[in-house]
């Protein structure tokens, strides 16, 4: 063997191991690396559980085998390595095992364990976090990543088969991005720098130097104090912005094509253990998606007095409300609100040519809870001034950005959305921090 | 049509307009849309030289289209959309140009423009910056951002075909990490924060959660207050973690496959533009990299005296004098530096078993500079422990880093990156800014 590695069983090399379930497969040979699960002696034997990322095989150790006796004294949890031969299992189960011809102990675990890895003891989310690594061990936490994975690479598929171009603006701004409030703020060499809320601005600017269309995966910052299931202080957001829109339906018909793409692709990959782990079915959508404008959506769900309609956002009693609704209506889990009112919109979205009372903006609820907001932005210079002043926007945080309007704009719009969010919906689970690697929120920023 | 659009010439949506290079290709009608590159009135007629993303096509306006006149005082970089006939060009190029038959003024510039946008009047770097937006422009830059997403692209293929789980490590910390040296302190919630300088220890966590393999592509932050051609206050760090190890060899011949593949998928894509644009080939190298050990390194470049060469890194000239070194005599572009010395790799770093004196690490020179640090880790708890101590580190900052060891730890290693440094050194680009799509200094913090 190449002398700079340092195999730690027989002349095996750990990276040349098999996983546990391609193992079990296997005939002959076979070394295999992970976690123990369980220990069990019956009779002269010695029996292993162990685990890795693609499952698990069972180990059998019998007595001549080198440190036999400490093997029943392995901890739960710890790293081994094994070696040995694959032969045809007695349990029940019917699946091959490895009888072990040589191992080795890589780290032993401490005793005993501060959570119950396995989920069969009950632990509270909040201690969970604490151990949040020893949490994820858990295949269904593993899966969660998994899924993710394939998400995050779907959309990135879908949005450079269209010829988009990938951007990472600064999360350190000069200046409070929107509208100044939940910021973080950061000793800048003796001034002050505001984390990103958002990559806005930014894709914008990317517009207006001509990238035409941009996406970006990466995270933002806001200064929640609330610890509600569906905010984190920090989280990966995902943001489109495309040019040359004849209106904010170019958006909308675009992110209907992308979920389309991605829910196809995640249901393919993983559309079984999803419903095995999470007890819900992956369903891909049927395109276009309902649109029901703001106003229709108060009168359906009755959740604000009529003579106030045009001026608010559903709560989020009104977005279940509206999620059912449609389910019931038009058997879709998917429903794009639009028309927002002015007053509930940034200064930067522009206004409905017919009615300047509404602007040419969406939200995308699924399953009756918002997942996305987009629009078309205002990208007239004068006008996007006028509006500027009239939000009371303090001029000189956003005199950078009014800058990037002065030298030609094209018309463009975009959307974004919390990552975890799109997650929490695709798999039915209720607290968002269920699905952040290391979720921090106003409490907790350990790990 | 559909009466949710808006469109602005005739009855042509904006998305379904052809990109120049392509209305050049084509036959009949044709619309586009873009920046006004020049306009020039000859005899009767007025021509304009539209740019969008793609390149240029020439208009040819005749006195009887509407708002003839206007079109001699469109102020260049304006924003415009024409449509109209695709007709054999007269131009000395050959190529098609576009006779307008009806148009629009979607954004008039003003004038003068603050820089150059074609640079053929030199404007310096700085005031290139603070108009960031237009200085990208030009299309050399645009060429820049397009090789950077096939660059993350090609990356990430390479890592969901090895089986990596992509993450999302938290930016704002509970503790400095590492050093302590050059952070962003944040205000969270009347405590200090902390901005990541990387996500190693969020990295080693996956693998202790056995994740096995990760990357995440995403921005660290660095107080750095120098203003040297190589460094940003934050950038987008590549990094890659993975279980099962051997030695570092196994990060080592993972990275080097994982350039190859970067680098066949850029040359394929890009090899002639960027050929023509950057003046440099992109070069495949032949694996396995040339490996050299840092102390037979100080050796070749003396640039250390003799009794020293354990005790230090190579110093940039130093890194010249060793990529001249690998080029003239293996005739490669690329070499691994290995076994530096404890005294100069963090704590977490594995020794060698056999000199305890150096570390199982690595540096990836290319061109001449560093462009990846990486080794194994050290994964035994009680090791660790002491190595912590050794390097002097406060306890109280690293514990929870520490606690990661204490259930059971696979070997693993991983290696990291600045994204811009690799484009660098691709493009042979020599500030990172070039690279950069908002740069920001210890001076900057605008746009």
């Amino acid at each position: 063997m190449d002398p700079r590695y340092k195999p730690v069983i027989s002349m095996v090399r750990l990276q040349k191991r098999l996983h546990a379930e391609d193992a079990k497969k296997s005939e002959g040979d076979a070394t295999v690396a992970g976690w123990v699960k369980s220990v069990r002696a019956v009779g002269k034997l010695a029996f292993v559980i162990l685990r890795d990322s693609s499952g698990t095989i069972q180990l059998t150790f019998k007595p001549d085998v080198k440190d036999f006796e400490s093997v029943k004294n392995l901890t739960p949890e710890s790293v081994i390595a094994a070696t040995g031969d694959v032969v045809r299992g007695k349990v029940k189960s019917g699946e091959n095992e490895l009888v072990v011809k040589e191992w080795s102990v890589l780290s032993r675990s401490e005793t005993p364990l501060p959570i119950d890895v396995w989920g069969n003891t009950p632990t509270g989310l909040d201690k969970r976090l604490d151990w949040r690594y020893l949490d994820l061990r858990s295949p269904k936490n593993l899966l969660v990543f998994r899924i993710q994975t394939a998400v995050e690479a779907a959309m990135r598929e879908f949005w450079l088969k269209n010829g988009f171009i990938e951007i990472h603006s600064p999360k350190i701004m000069g200046s409070p991005s929107e509208t100044g409030a939940e910021l973080f703020e950061v000793e800048y060499f003796g001034r002050s720098g505001y984390l990103a809320q958002s990559p806005q601005f930014y894709k914008q600017m990317a517009m207006m130097a001509g990238f035409e269309k941009v996406f970006e995966i990466a995270p933002v910052f806001r200064a929640n104090p609330s610890e509600t299931s569906r905010h984190d202080t920090e989280y990966t957001s995902v943001d489109a912005e495309m040019s040359w829109l004849d209106s904010e339906e170019d958006v909308m018909a675009h992110e209907e094509k992308m979920i389309v793409h991605v829910l196809e692709s995640v249901k393919k990959q993983f559309g079984s253990e999803i419903k095995e782990a999470f007890g819900v079915d992956v369903v891909v959508p049927e395109t276009p998606f309902p649109r029901v404008t703001i106003k229709e959506a108060h009168k359906i769900t009755g959740r604000a007095p009529a003579e106030t309609h045009d001026f608010t956002d559903l709560d989020s009693e009104g977005e279940k409300l509206m999620g059912t609704h449609i389910q019931e209506k038009k058997k879709h889990e998917f429903v794009f609100l639009t028309e927002f009112p002015w007053a509930v919109r940034p200064f930067y979205t522009m206004r409905n040519e017919k009615n300047p009372a509404v602007t040419k903006s969406f939200d995308l609820l699924w399953k009756g809870l918002e997942i996305t907001s987009g629009s078309q932005r205002e990208h007239r210079y004068d006008v996007l001034l006028k509006q500027a002043a009239e939000k009371k926007m303090k001029m000189e945080n956003v005199q950078f950005y009014l800058d990037f309007f002065r030298y030609g704009t094209p018309p463009h719009g975009g959307l974004g959305f919390g990552l975890t969010r799109f997650l929490m919906q695709m798999l039915g689970v209720k607290n968002v921090r269920e699905v952040t690697f290391v979720p921090h929120d106003m409490k907790r920023l350990v790990p």
